[in-house]
């Protein structure tokens, strides 16, 4: 069986009208490339049943058990009246409706939780509850339409899921992922992966991949996923020492740049060994500690933040001294040594975590460039240290990649520490 | 004839690889909505010759004079090896690539420029200073490659523009608009748009779109997009009179509720008024902060935030009695309007945000359940107001609500105010 040809579909009037950005599509393929598939392409399409009827029939023609093909649709399973894949999909599979029980409930429990006699809207709200009678459902967790997954002809799949991403995201690594991988992969594929930091895929390619002749003998295969701050680098193998070993390799080369998924791994560090952990943020506005906070039971390590975006607050409340932002100005090793130090003392946290920077696209000067940030890691008992880094991007990826970097650095020192 | 079927195509394997983010489709789609085009489907492929020519292919071959096709492809126009773009046009339309003097002019002066030898990179970079020989010039005046402007097959348009966005964009709004506007005769269409906060998608629909005549009879179209805390609602219409009347019947219908773009508004507001704005925030856990340093600038009015996510903070930095987090606890109305009060004196603003609340999954009791959030405003000079809600999401769409709803309120006191 050849690999499936992937074509990822994003539905809604307001995505081929320009007013929302689809998001899904990029999101879908970075991971379906991690997982070892690439996209042939994506397309957005209006809410428009007979044009989304006419592309999947066409999308599924070619394919066969031989040379499968794969459509993973997002968008289109709501309750309102511009929702139509639902009935879209039936036609094409000449199936019918169904109540799925599971999703049901749920929407039942929502409306008891609100208050709300769940008569009231029950009739367009039911539709959102359905799958077609010969599909597999694919469970929503987080809000109320299920997804499902048909053939539509021998070797053509499709997985249709939700457009709101919280709930797109959770059901494809709960849900699909298990399913396209069962149907797949005809021979039992071990995977593992890890994080390299501050590490570009191309260079990274350049660097490592291109001299690994497992790799070239396709004896094993690798993906690699650009993150904000980080690569997240994928090998699968039917042998499972083979990932064990290029795992190994790889931690080899880049040694302390490596971890495992920090945001399991750091967090897990901070409850076993008992210490707690706040931030004192200028540039990244509060990111970083929104970050350690995603988390459920964060709160067991994590105790707060000063958001000290203005230098008054850095004077006044962190405690940042006149004379060091007059001197080294608030962008500078100086500032961040301060401000990591007196938000130890004012949090009461063993490690603290200070950023200062500039994420532009204004207040850059010749000498400090905007994308300059200074991020300083404390922890009780030990000195400050300070890593200056430039990161000449974007406004919106800048934040991104200086709270997740701040979170590694941090990290870093402690694992060698404890 | 009738109005053309628009396809909006985006090129380049680090698209479909979910490395990069297509923001040129949605923005060209958003602008021909303007000009009353509206497209029928978004296609991004990688940079794949035969992919793109069979594409391309499929996508002409319905066309006639009297029903057009509109591709406007974006891509591929550079001077590395996988820039097809060029290649692929002059192999559909039997023509050869030719120099563009404007064009060539241009990369030899930015080459003199530059300090450099023209002949030095010659061979590669005048691949993009060429176009089809029997297609229109798009001129670019950002950068280097131009554009230009083909007829596929009798009826088939195509419009090729380069990835980069600036580029793009200058060239899409100088040079194309003309031609596509000259080509077909198009109605000019007026649209709007209001923010409803905490309104569904379904709900709005029910009662209030069901009894709109015009909407209806299709003299005009709306359109609904879920966000997060609110929904977005738009109008579109040849007659602008109609559109604004309909904008003015939401606003009499759901009032107070009613925003345009929130995360435009509430900044201008508080730049124009000279105030200064910062949050406390427990459950959100920094995301109110870190939203309103999304936008460059903010420094202007935002000057900062505390997170008191643990009750030690909430007391020892934020002030919050001892006394009040015993006797009502740390989510409820007494701390959020400490916090507030407190916060105002802490960060020196004036306008102070608190947040407090339980975002799950644990944490939650049988008379403060998860999902309850109080949210507090102070404004200087009035006194502190505090908002219960409960919100049942799962923990990230929760505090995204969360944080935007708490915007959402303090500008909804302000406007009132001033």
């Amino acid at each position: 069986m050849n690999p499936p040809r992937v074509t990822v579909i994003s539905t809604g009037s307001e995505l081929t009208a320009g007013r929302s950005q689809d998001t899904n599509s990029s999101w879908i393929a970075n991971e379906l490339f991690g997982l070892g598939y690439s996209t042939e392409k994506f397309l957005v399409l209006p809410d428009d049943p007979k044009l989304i009827r006419e592309e999947l029939k066409n999308l599924a023609s070619g394919a066969s058990k031989e040379n499968p093909v794969l459509l993973v649709m997002t968008g289109g399973l709501g309750p309102t009246e511009d929702d139509y894949t639902l009935e879209v999909v039936c036609e094409l599979t000449s199936s019918q409706p169904v109540l799925n029980d599971k999703a049901h409930d749920r929407l039942q429990a929502l409306y008891r939780l609100r208050g709300k006699g769940f008569q009231e809207a029950l009739t367009t709200a039911l539709r959102q509850v359905s799958i077609p009678s010969n599909s597999t459902v694919l469970n929503n967790s987080v809000g109320i339409a299920p997804g499902f997954w048909s053939e539509l002809q021998p070797g053509a799949y499709l997985a249709c899921m939700p457009g709101v991403p919280s709930e797109m995201v959770v059901m494809f690594k709960e849900e699909l992922i298990p399913l396209v991988q069962k149907q797949f992969q005809s021979e039992e594929l071990y995977s593992d992966f890890l994080f390299i930091w501050g590490m570009s895929e191309s260079l990274f390619q350049q660097e490592f991949i291109i001299d690994i002749d497992a790799l070239k003998d396709g004896k094993a295969v690798w993906g690699v996923a650009a993150k904000k701050g980080f690569i997240r680098v994928t090998y699968q193998s039917p042998d499972k020492s083979l990932v064990q070993e290029l795992i190994q390799k790889t931690k080899e080369k880049y040694r302390g740049l490596c971890t495992g998924d920090l945001f399991e791994e750091f967090p897990k560090l901070l409850s076993e060994r008992k210490l707690t952990l706040g931030t004192i943020e200028s540039c990244t506005g509060g990111l970083a500690a929104k970050i350690l906070t995603d988390r459920a039971g964060s709160s067991e390590y994590f105790l707060g933040s000063v958001v000290s975006y203005s230098n008054l607050i850095k004077e006044n409340l962190v405690g940042v001294k006149k004379e060091t932002l007059e001197a080294h100005g608030a962008v500078s090793e100086e500032t961040a040594i301060e401000m990591a130090d007196n938000g130890a003392r004012l949090l009461g946290t063993d490690l603290t975590i200070s950023i200062t920077g500039i994420a532009g696209p204004g207040g850059g000067t010749p000498t400090k460039k905007v994308g300059t940030v200074f991020i300083g890691t404390h922890i009780k008992g030990e000195p400050t240290e300070v890593k200056e880094l430039f990161l000449p991007f974007k406004r919106e990826l800048f934040r991104e990649v200086v709270a997740a970097t701040s979170l590694y650095l941090m990290y870093n020192r402690l694992r060698k520490l404890v």
